[in-house]
């Protein structure tokens, strides 16, 4: 199987709700650093996994939504806990929908799993992986 | 399939028995640095793999069994070498086990992949991956 | 010049004024990695420039009373632009403070020069560097 | 499963040829970060995956065939776009050829899988997984 | 003192002239990613060193002029090792002209350090640190 | 000011004297991760700070020398704690010997400051700078 990993980074202010968050209940923010993952098991003709360019230009339109914004104010998380790994499968949802409207490119629509990775910290990290 | 891993490390001296090893035969140490990964299909109804804090505390208290220590003088690890893949597994069985004592809470009941990997240099890890 | 380095982490929300800032005048956040660093021309009679584990016990205990919070309603901070810089002279303030205040130990005394990193990302970071 | 990876890297010229590639299509160059991972179910009865030694070694001498060349004058890759993802599965296949000639000692002959990342930048990088 | 650093690469081919370089004396590559320091003894009324925006985009402005090309066919560069340090001190000329020409907006004026270093793979890096 | 940075490791065990170091000590160990910088204000005629190979070499030949062994068992630090700041001006001292006994070439009769910094963890670092 290959792959291929483009990264990029956003950064955004949330709350917790529940008491197994502790102090992440009051309103504080993080820095997603975010590792995007296209697997397939044969390369195109061009001998490629994705284009590197589009892989990336895609990833950033999809972070930009998010970029810079109070996650507990966006209509679409009403309810929803945004920890690392839920704001993983939300972005993993978007690439996948990305690479089905044609955002990546014909090439990309030979890839067949997608695994995406947010670093909140130098010391802790969630993904979500999934099959396109 | 949704992932969480927290890092951390300990710092022990031990040494190797065969000639596979050359000069690690001889007393020396590492220092490991340890990603703890938690994996599961589904998130819990708070939106988590693992409580990020429990994790990471019992990941530190699973590495202060063998802390500052020199391996070669554990009774657990006689007539064993103490590779980085071995110690891999150790900690890999312990912390399932600490799962399934319930040491990181009921929400880590749904936690169905434990993977450990150990850090020995800027230029090598070993790592073990199991079910729970 | 010896150099002893200790890093941790904090997670706030914030927001800047002024048009320089874009889209960042909105309400978002950050997670910061933390590198202090303590300076001194020679070491203690203990070979040290800091002890390691003090240094880090009031590292966490300066980010502390930043983590988990949104920094525009600290009292601290009015009128003020909480950016990567910013904060990095804040953090240097307290922990020469904690030098003076005796929280890093006698040996710390010794120290002449502190130096504080903010990461933001794995692409942007900021610092101070000023004499004890 | 069990895994021991070992890092090393390459520094070579290329171009790449179709439009998908922009710029990329001019002489350009490549530092490559190569990770190669051998994967096994079980233990040998010194406790290793592979000899950390003869891998890195063998990893070096891989790479040396490639390391301070323009790829575009090697007769091996007429007619092929030297991709990061495509030059993972190479290094794959020469790794998994030296396994099986006995470059790894008899150790590595227990190795099922074998992984290659290359990192091409901070921000991206490609691999190839496959059984050997 | 205070600093601020942006990161980004490019990825260039070149050979060296000189018996020192041994193998690199053959046309290769490398990807540089390199870190643009700025320093100034105060801040700005913003709170800033530089314009974070501003700063990244001036950085790549200035890589682009090398980004995807053979060094060893650019006229700036007749006659000289286009080695990592060189490279170094190359950039911080184009960053420090880009600073006085305004490039990096007001705010810029107050920098009286600029430093730039060049990371050509994980086990070695260069620099050049200036005055404005 | 110029510089250029080779990175290499070793892997040592030890322990220290002093009830500051609490349960350090007992006999453990590190791996160091060590980065060696030469500076200098002007390169050579070959756009040198020092030849990189040579360079990495004479790193390697003065970790060897404490590489895989017990430092508490080492004459040469008797009565010493080896801390990584003490560890740190212990390395300095040999790569300034190495330069004026020419093991890094003529050119690297130049280098005027070197620096020396051992990472023991993912969260902590010591380093050592002086003049040659």
């Amino acid at each position: 199987m290959y792959s291929l990993t483009v990264r990029d980074h956003f950064m955004i202010a949330h709350s917790f709700r529940g008491e197994a968050f502790g102090p992440a209940q009051r309103l504080h923010g993080a820095t997603y650093v975010v590792d995007a993952t296209f697997r397939r098991p044969e390369l195109d003709e061009d001998g490629l996994v994705v284009d590197i360019g589009l892989a990336s230009a895609h990833l950033s339109a999809v972070l930009s939504d998010f970029n810079y914004r109070n996650l507990d104010d966006e209509p679409l998380f009403t309810g929803e806990n945004t920890t690392t790994e839920f704001l993983a499968r939300v972005i993993f949802d978007r690439l996948v929908q990305g690479i089905k409207d044609g955002h990546l490119g014909a090439v990309a629509r030979g890839v067949t799993v997608v695994s995406v990775t947010l670093h909140e910290s130098h010391a802790a990290w969630g993904s979500y992986e999934g099959d396109v």
